[in-house]
């Protein structure tokens, strides 16, 4: 079960929109270029970020993706959910009532498989763990940990 | 990103085997049958469970997967892991060191990336709380939740 490289794409993206300025408004093959990433592929991840409201897409010569709210309303799980959907990693199929449980009382199926309620709850402490990092505390956390990185971003963006 | 359908099929086929008694030896087919899954689909999914000493394989007439440790040294965390890898949902691919992070110092990226790290400690979370229930919590929660569950397997499952 491998998450799709969009989301670690996507977050990257809109850090370095965050740096470039609040105005900012990139062309995806540029976002490309910035990671030396593919840039279709990179441009179908970020069209579901504008479905999300995360990010914003503006047309014409100078159009390009900008960051549609600030990073400190952008948390992990919004980011992994557009991207993957709200589905969730396991799907109950309920096979309990298949085969053996065919003729089994219907009661017996009132409640939620014990199965599929714990992997749901081990996925909510995920989502809750994702969902509790915004894109802020990770940019605080770089500049913390790579003192200069917006300036050297910036500028690095410049020369591209 | 969706958990294969093993999972939720390794999972019942262990609490099934369980309460068929300590040394049920059932071919896959018959698991299938118990289950209506598609016979070969069950055996491949269940031979990681054996290399993971979840399950054991007996050969022969008689042969078939019988448990290879009591429900309570079972985690979800372990029937996750057999069937999906030890690998993890995110990977990071480290695009801060390409494009614009290409010439950056490369003490810059001595301390993880903030968006990998983040998304670690999210999984972490799913870890463990996957790695807190074992199969004996949930086999005894659902004969908790469905009174008589055991013996009306059982005897279902002599009449298949």
């Amino acid at each position: 079960m491998r998450m799709s490289n969009g989301v670690e794409w996507a977050a990257h993206c809109c850090l370095l929109l965050d740096w470039l300025g609040p105005d900012a408004v990139v062309p995806s093959a540029k976002l490309a270029a910035a990671f030396e990433l593919p840039a279709p592929y990179l441009h179908k991840h970020l069209q579901p970020l504008v479905h999300a409201g995360i990010l914003r897409s503006v047309r014409g010569v100078h159009g390009g993706f900008m960051l549609d709210r600030p990073l400190e309303r952008i948390s992990l799980l919004d980011v992994v959910r557009s991207i993957e959907g709200d589905d969730g990693a396991f799907r109950c199929t309920e096979i309990r009532r298949c085969g053996l449980g065919a003729n089994a009382d219907r009661a017996a199926w009132q409640r939620p498989c014990e199965i599929a309620a714990s992997m749901y709850r081990a996925e909510q402490a995920w989502n809750a763990a994702l969902a509790t990092r915004s894109l802020a505390d990770i940019r605080d956390d770089t500049e913390t940990n790579v003192p200069g990185v917006a300036a050297q971003t910036r500028a690095a963006f410049a020369a591209l």
